[in-house]
Formats: C-alpha cells, structure tokens, sequence
C-alpha cells in the first residue's frame, strides 16, 4: 500500500465520458490500494475542503460510473490566475493538499486545468512538497493540444453525426409541403469540431449536412443564401450544420447579432440557429426549422462513442500509472498511430506544452468552399465516433445512472475566504 | 391472390417508427400476395399520380424500413377540407385509386387523415366503387381518440425522459458556478403529453425535472419564478421542461410574445425555451441555458421505446388484415387490458371517432400545482417508453438507415391542377 492520498477532481464543462475517467481513475488506485479523494465541485472544493472519500462508495457505483454522463462530484467553471495575482488560492490549495496528505493531484479538464495542474506542481517544489500533479484530458470541444483527441469530442461528435442523419430523414419526408430549412446548432465557440463531426451524417453533394457553417471561415450572408437557395432548389430541402462561434468577416459573433433585447425590452437568448433561421426565412421566405441540442450533446450518454468510453478510462488508468511513478506534470495524451485500421496508445506529455494552448482545426481538413469537409478530416473524425457503448437501461425504460454518495471527509482546516 | 392494388400513404409530421408501420404493411401484404404502391408525399402524390411501386424494393430493404426514421416515401401536411368544399380533390383521388385498381386505402396519420381516409370512403360508396379505407394511427402527440396511445409517441417520449435525465446530470455538476436554470421545449402545441413524459426522468421534490409546463395550465409568470428561486435555493438548479403550446391566462401563446423581430427588425424565431429563458435570467439573474430539439424527439430512430416499435408494426399488420377483410373506415387502435403486467391488444374503432378528435390529457394526470406529473399519469407512460430497439449501426458508428429506390408507377391519367 502506497502511502497517502491521491485526491482526483474535474474541470469545466463535463462531458458523457468524464465519469468513465474517474471510474478509472478509482478502480486503478483501489486496485494499487491508494485511496482516492475527489474534490467537490472541482478545484473549488479543493480550496474550500470540500472533499469526498470515494472509499464510501461500492465497487458497483464504481463500475456504473463508467456509464453516467454529467459529473459524478461537481465540476466548475473557476480559472486561476498566475501564480503571482493568484497566490494565496495556490496556497490554500497546498495547505488543503498537506493537511489531506494528498501526495497525487489528478486534475481532469482541459487547457486551464492544464496549466493550474502545472502550476500547483511548480509551487509544491517551490515549497519542497513532495507532490505529483497529472492533467487528465477531457473536452467535447477536441482543442487540447499534444493529443490526437479529446475524451468526451467522441461521443458528442457521435451524438451529433448520429442526430443530424436522423432529423435529415425527418426533412426531407416533409420538404414537399412543410419546412425547407433546417439549421442545427453545434457547439463549438472558436473550432468547428463538432460541426466538422456532423459531416460524418451524409457524403456527397446531395446529402445531409449540405452546409456546414465553421467558425474557422467568416460568416458571408449572402454567399450562404445562394448555397442555400441553389441546395433547396436542387434537393428539395436543405440541412445546415452552425457552429455557435461562427464570426462575421470582421470577428463579431453572429450570435451576438440574434442577440439582445427583443421587442418587449427582454433579453432574448438567440444563438445562431435560431438567428439563421430567421434570416433565411425574411430573405428566402422558406419554411424553417431550426435545433438546439445545447447540454444535451454533451451528456448524450446513450449515444457514446465507444472509441470514446475506452480512451476515457484509459486515459485515467494511465493517469494512476504516471502519478505513482512519480511522473510530474504531465498529461496522458491519445497517439493515433494508423487510420485503418484506427489504432492508438496512450504516452504522457508535458503540462507545459497543453496548458493554454489550442488546438485549431487543420485547414486542410475544411473542403475549399468552407462548407464542408474533406476526406482527411473524415479520415480522423471516424474511428473516434466508431462503436456503440450504451448503458444498461432498466425496466422502466430509462438508462440507470448512479448517484453517488459522496461522502464528506471532515475538514481539517479552518474555512477559507478566498 | 386476392385482386387489385393497396396503396399505403403517409401523413403529417413524420415519427421515428412511421416506417416500421410501413414496414408492417407492405410485408403482411406480400405474404398475402397483395401488391402494394406507396403515395410520394402523402396525399399529394395520390392526388399527383405520383405513385411508387414497393414490389422494386427488396425484402431486405423492407426489413430495414422498421428501424428507419423519416417517413420513406414522403408526407405532407395537407388536410383535404369537407366533401362540399374539395369536391374536385376528392373526385380525383377516387380516379387515381380506380386507375390503378387500388381497393384497399390505407392512410397512416393523425387526426386529418382519419377524416380523409373517411370522406374517400364516403364518396367510394357514393359512386359504388369497391373500395376499402382504413386508418393508420400515427402522431408524436398522443392525441388520437379511442386508442390508448399513439405510434410515434412512445419512442418521442423516451427520448424527451432521457434526454431530460442526462442533461440534469450535466447541470447538477456545473450548478456550483455556471448555468443554474436549464430549460428544455417539447413539442405539444395543444396537450402537454410529451411534456408529461420528462416527468419520467426523476420522481420526488428534488428530482429533475423540477417543474413542467403544460398548455394545459395557464402560465403564469409570477408563479413559475417564485417556483424557480424556490428549487435553485432548496436543490441548487432547476430544470424546466416547457410544451411549446403554453398559453397565458388570456390564451395567448408565450411562445409569440418572444418571438416577432429581433432589434434589427429580423424575424427572430424564439420559441417558448428561448422566451423564458430571457425572462428567468433578467428577473431572477441566473445563469440560464436552454434546449429546443425540435426534429431530434420525434426522428430520433436509435432510442426508440421497443413497446412503440411493437405497436407501430401491430397497427399496420391489422391494418392490413381488416382492409382484405373489407373492414371499411376503420383504424386500428391500441387498446390496453392491464397496466401491471402492461399488456394491450389490437382493436378496430370506426373512423367516425376518431376523426376530427383530439384526445385531452386526463385532468388527473397534472399535479394539483400544475407543475408536475402524478402517478396516474406514471402508470399510463411508463410502459410506452419501455424496452430498448436500437437499429443496427455500421462499422463507421452510424446507424443503418435504408434509402429505398421508390420507383414510380407510370402514369395513367393526365395531370391534376388542383
């Protein structure tokens, strides 16, 4: 039995397969007898102290787990600041890991976690406290640098191949008398990942997606509006595929345009979709329909890629190995090493080359008209979204999802305001 | 083999089990040696001479057909008016069927085609022409009379119960310091049936879903904000789930006071999710993300109910069945004998009830707050969503939707101006 503690805690916006990872995480430490913590609402829970002994929870909750979309402990969306303007929160951090005799920090997130990984790790040896910090990957938004993909950009993206097919169907049965347009909204704030994976649905001119708006290629009304009327007139209907960061030529967001206050004086929340859709229909006077899948792509569950699931628990198996071997500051990163047949591995990298970096989409994989992809990006796209891995449902036709316990380890330490 | 043609057409918004209905009864009329032809787009195609000839697909295609969303052969929302006022239609439609010696009609749809299917009924035996009509029920809002639910329901209702289920689970984890309210919009503009199937996804006070709006009740907005501060302060989130048909006190839908033109004077297409989302962040202050699926719920095909798929073949082999019987202006409906075991039958009710109807949610099946579901209404649901019947997926972790050849029939009669 290894001595002290390793505390694990997510990061940022969870995804379908973030708890796959901290079943992994949990099952590899139990199975080398270390005993894991995780902090509550992610780092925030490491500053408040609020931590939970995963020890509570049955080897069966460990294992249903791996099926539970959201986040099993509480994430949170906190950024810390350089060590200099964030000082005393990298401090209490430190008092927090000491007091818990928390000798492994496992940290899952993406760019920013990275580097708050990192930077915990350079003030623990500044403070010559023996600790090993792991970033541990996960983004549906694919934009983590060093790896060829991110757990959690698999599934979302299956999600989206697998429902941008399937309202398609719906469009075009209905074309003839109802809606023409239909406009599918994607996350994606500054890489078209998942717009790019909503390709997956259909290949060729008259397929479903017929236009992909990526946030790569400026936003030109008038340009789509041909596409869009010389696609109708041709196939009969029309299925685009926005991303939600998708700029205008001069960088301004073009949901930010749908935006603002409505006729009443109240905020409208657009996005794109919904403003894409109104605009199409003032200028091409189509019927239109438009989708939102927002969350739902994210923690699509049902629908997970099982490529996915597995790099997921790989990556926090590896991230177990790494830390015990004392492997500081690094990350478990996914190394494709052939398309066909797809196969990869998992190697560490350096913390220092993820964190705050991103990974942009290559150009080479948007087709040259900007609406589409190519067959490089296809290339790369399809083994992540390949394999079905769905949850056991129960006899009430819903997929059983655990809750945890989530038991509180008593504080140590008095309250911190920071 | 019996003489004459059987043309199956489909109607209105099409579902994620309409084919499999398809499915049904081209496969029950082969195995009687019966041919059958399939309307393009409905009635439409009917009233085009727009026919296709099924004998060209393979069985393997057809098998396929039963685990493919859309509607295959196209549909159309086109409601014939009265015998009086679309006379010229209706005459036409009863040339077409003599053209092509059609003696069995059998429309799959809602409401309206019950209405047709009876009027073409009518006028067949005003001019003595031997003709069968039979009913097909098809809706994803549960709002058919007689039958006890709806094909088409069953399969949207599971999607809305999980899709609800997982995404709470995505916002239970980041409540903490992001998004605090989420709201989700299902389809209902009149009844609140799919709505009421979110109610699935949790039970008790601090379940998700926290609240439910239903068409059924009035909104009333001073009351639903003090329902979402309550849940937030007492649970930490809240998520919403709004039937796109609510209406205020005075009978207007929410819906339309968002929408209208954005402050650039665009057509903003809002929706009830996106309305009250603005409205909860500007009152309340809360971070608010929200989900319109739109086309999603009711052609998502990969998380079908298996019960719905079940009764979706049913009707359309006794739909089948009572045509060559020569049970005229008849449908198919599905009768439930027992809920604990569930367990229902296939019965024929006469047209006349069924057209021109619409099934209310029973008042016991709302809480007495109007926010929530009550077990009544759980007993009715439950079993409809049961089961899981995933289609097959590809190599490429796509699902395998079948793509028929739709042959046409050629032409007899000249075309048809109306």
């Amino acid at each position: 039995m290894a001595s002290g503690t390793l505390l694990y805690a997510q990061s940022g916006g969870v995804t379908a397969v973030i708890n796959a990872t901290a079943s992994a995480v949990i099952e590899a430490a139990r199975a080398r007898k270390v005993k894991v913590l995780a902090a509550r609402n992610g780092i925030l829970g490491a500053l408040r102290e609020e931590l939970i002994d995963t020890s509570k929870e049955s080897a069966a909750a460990i294992r249903a787990l791996a099926h539970t979309p959201g986040g099993a402990f509480g994430s949170c969306r906190v950024k810390l600041k350089s060590l200099q303007q964030d000082r005393a929160r990298y401090e209490r951090l430190l008092d927090v890991l000491r007091a818990h005799d928390v000798r492994w920090f496992l940290y899952n997130g993406g760019n920013d976690s990275a580097d708050t990984a990192l930077k915990v790790s350079q003030l623990a040896a500044e403070f010559g406290y023996p600790l090993t910090c792991v970033g541990v990957p996960k983004t549906v938004d694919n934009d983590l640098a060093v790896t060829d993909c991110c757990p959690g950009f698999g599934s979302a993206a299956k999600y989206t191949a697998v429902s941008v097919r399937e309202c398609a169907l719906d469009v075009a049965a209905m074309a003839d008398t109802s809606t023409k347009v239909f406009v599918y909204e994607a996350m994606g704030r500054h890489a078209g990942w998942l717009a790019a994976a909503a390709g997956l649905a259909g290949d060729g001119e008259n397929a479903a997606p017929h236009l992909i708006l990526f946030p790569e290629r400026p936003y030109d009304e008038a340009d789509f509006f041909a596409k869009v009327k010389a696609t109708v007139e041709r196939v009969g209907y029309c299925v685009v595929v926005a991303s939600e960061g998708i700029q205008t030529r001069d960088g301004k967001f073009v949901a930010d345009a749908g935006g603002g206050k409505d006729s009443f004086g109240h905020t409208q929340l657009g996005g794109v979709a919904s403003f894409l859709a109104g605009r199409v229909k003032d200028a091409l006077g189509y019927k239109v329909h438009w989708a939102l899948p927002d969350y739902l792509q994210r923690s699509a569950r049902h629908l997970a890629s099982k490529t996915d699931v597995e790099q997921a628990q790989a990556v926090g198996r590896k991230a177990v190995e790494f830390a015990l071997k004392g492997m500081n500051a690094v990350m478990p990163v996914i190394v494709r090493t052939s398309d066909a047949p797809y196969r990869w591995k998992v190697e560490a990298a350096p913390l220092s080359k993820i964190a705050n970096h991103e990974k942009k989409m290559p150009a080479n994989f948007l087709r040259k008209d900007g609406y589409g992809i190519t067959p490089a990006a296809r290339r790369y796209l399809e083994p992540l979204i390949r394999g079905e891995a769905p949850p056991p449902f129960g006899r009430d036709g819903l997929p059983k999802y655990v809750t945890l316990k989530n038991v509180a380890v008593t504080r140590k330490l008095p309250p911190f305001a920071g």
